[in-house]
């Protein structure tokens, strides 16, 4: 069986251009009501049952039998002996993977996640205290698309934060583990591990069962059921992002060697048929040559299938008149990863307003990102960059604002405040700081 | 007409102690079946009708007619003239409360918002980019509650963040304008302002209209309509958060004039009889002389009957065994303004864990925070604080990943990859790396 991959030849010459991108880029997040009434049902019989709902639901849909919910815990020795079962070369992988992305959100931490502080002349104290989240559960999806990457990317930055207790959940379907995420749990610190997934798990985190502790926000990718669930929970708990399919899209200048773009654009082709890859180069030869480094490329690929499927359904490589205008068109796209395949990345980075990640240079794979350059691969899909950042140790961290008023102050500050209390006609705000006056 | 206020009293030594708490905590927000079937349509009808769909509902539900939206748009001169037009005490008031809260939020930007990087050993390069949304809208509540400090809080962060337009809407009920409201906008550098509200505000902000641009995030407060619509929105558009009741928790180790105590307590409950008034406290005696002030300051408020609901509703005055325990307890609410009324508010504050401002010491009113302090008036509601922060300049940033890989980084880095693409069955991305190791 051989498949050939012919992403949509576009250029922003073309009349049509912006309806024809426009439509390649369409995805559609519309509620779906049959997932939206299942999720109603699960959502209410797991706070209304708790573990037995949970057990029902584990056993009708991932045809995983329990008694109990104990039974579906994976236990510290457990994680610890996935880890140590692990052939050297995966498990040296795993740490080094580790390290680095500790490193990087250590380093997120000390630059955006401190507490602050400052005094006026009048001595009022003002700032804002940052402190970690009590209790977290991440959802790592399993089966087919079972990602140890996820566990560390979702747990290391709740680690470096000082989350108390982060509970996971990962889905075993027919109580198939996969020994990675075991021992990725083990080794970024999980708490607590259950064999539980889909919107039963985001319930139980939620509300909490018998035996799954409630926690404070759920984090972690999951589409149609889990996604739905996490938007239901939302607000009684926090939540991270809801995700759509994978997205990437490669400036090129034409100096990146067109197979490792090809090969790029192939890593995003193959997680899923809906993933969407984009070229943007002003170059057609260029683009020609990639388009030969496809076809001679997917032959050896295992997952040539669904990269065809991804790239004939949503790919798309696009001539623009110039570099500036591909960033013109990348800040519209709001990319979830963004290569810039570029001799001069620096030129065009500045341009860049909206990405979830920005890889830079043509050594930069998004490969490399994913597994251990350091940064977070749970970044914002579907043009949500525009307003979304990749996970963080920001997400496991809340602020609370620290105001302590002097004496002087209070004078200073009860004289506004009275002012704009009366002009809202909130009276007992405005004697609540005329009280504070100097007599 | 004479109002009684008594609220609840309790103490943690009582036997029903927890139930009781818990009782008078709860908060429902469940979700009410007849506001999601109105949302839906209103979403739905905006969504495919635009600029007329605004029209009818804002006839309909705010009593207020134009013929084109064009004809609900504040212009900017509308906006100076009333700021213009300002008695010379409120123009100040509100010029120094919005100096307060800029040159707060400049220094929140400075202590967490800037962009940051560093370089490994090999050259690579990881950091993050931070940088402003495009647009964003902000909903200021009309009517009843017209609450000028709020546009400063929404839109002095949104400017200080760097955005580039703001779009504000403020419903207004039978045409009734509120100059202060008006004038704020202005102060704030909002970029253009409409007179429309509920659900059809949101989702004229949400989707764009003829008239009104599509926003990238809609934040400010709103209950019911406005929330269930925010909700649905979500994803499409960022939003800053699902207010519930506006609650006070007051720490007290009975330094604090009672009178001062009692008045704070009228200040969250003169806003609405669902708002929440607590009192935490080891000494009974001083509890006694705030019930004592509260029956002699009542009938002297304005809003006296709002209060005696409220507090008779919602409130408690709690003695517990310490001030110690009263933390514990504090944390357990996660309220949303915690005051610690002590001589030695600093012996305390390091024990709070969850809260969505400290007000430290007697002179510290949440009066002076909610107008001039600085730091941010609109913050979580309803335990939310367990997970989540004042607004803030961060809620209009958003952070990109920067990552480039040098020559050296690509060949230990791809070594990595390589091995757990390769455990995760992703065969692109091992070769993507592979690729980019050294020949």
């Amino acid at each position: 069986m051989t498949f050939a991959a012919r992403p949509l030849r576009l250029s922003t010459a073309d009349a049509g251009f912006d309806a024809a991108l426009a439509q390649r880029l369409h995805w559609s997040a519309e509620v779906n009501a049959q997932v939206e009434d299942t999720v109603t049902t699960v959502l209410a019989e797991v706070q209304r049952r708790g573990d037995a709902a949970v057990l029902e639901f584990t056993a009708r849909w991932d045809h995983l039998e329990a008694t109990s919910v104990a039974g579906l815990e994976l236990t510290q020795a457990e994680l610890k002996a996935a880890f140590d079962g692990l052939p050297a070369a995966q498990r040296a992988a795993l740490e080094a993977a580790a390290a680095r992305v500790r490193t990087y959100h250590e380093a997120q931490k000390k630059a955006s996640g401190e507490s602050w502080s400052y005094r006026d002349d009048d001595g009022t104290l003002l700032g804002q205290k940052v402190t970690p989240l009590d209790r977290v559960g991440i959802y790592v999806p399993g089966g087919k698309a079972a990602y140890p990457s996820s566990v560390l990317m979702n747990a290391l930055p709740a680690h470096v934060a000082g989350v108390g207790e982060i509970i996971m959940v990962v889905p075993t379907p027919r109580g198939e583990k996969n020994a990675l995420v075991l021992a990725a749990a083990h080794l970024a610190g999980v708490t607590r591990a259950f064999t539980v997934g889909g919107a039963q798990a985001v319930a139980a985190l939620a509300y909490g069962t018998q035996t799954i502790p409630a926690v404070d926000k759920i984090t972690g990718p999951g589409r149609d059921y889990v996604a739905a669930a996490k938007r239901r929970v939302f607000g009684l708990v926090g939540i991270d992002m809801i995700a759509g399919p994978s997205e990437i899209l490669v400036l090129a200048d034409g100096s990146t060697p067109p197979d490792w773009v090809a090969m790029d654009l192939f890593s995003q082709a193959e997680h899923d048929e809906l993933a969407q890859s984009i070229l943007l180069c002003p170059d057609a030869g260029y683009i020609a040559q990639v388009q030969a480094a496809i076809d001679r490329l997917l032959p050896e690929m295992p997952r040539a299938e669904i990269i065809a499927a991804s790239l004939n359904g949503r790919g798309a490589l696009i001539q623009t008149r110039s570099m500036e205008e591909a960033c013109e068109i990348s800040n519209r796209i709001a990319p979830e990863h963004l290569e810039v395949a570029s001799a001069d990345p620096h030129r065009w980075e500045p341009l860049l307003k909206h990405a979830g990640a920005i890889f830079l240079g043509a050594f930069t794979s998004e490969s490399l990102g994913d597994y251990c350059a350091g940064p977070n691969h749970v970044l914002p899909t579907s043009t949500t960059a525009r307003f979304s950042s990749p996970l963080g140790v920001y997400d496991f961290q809340k602020r609370s604002s620290i105001i302590e008023v002097s004496e002087a102050g209070a004078d200073k500050l009860g004289r506004i405040a009275f002012e704009l209390a009366c002009g809202e006609g909130l009276q007992a705000h405005a004697r609540a700081a005329e009280m504070r006056l100097k007599r």
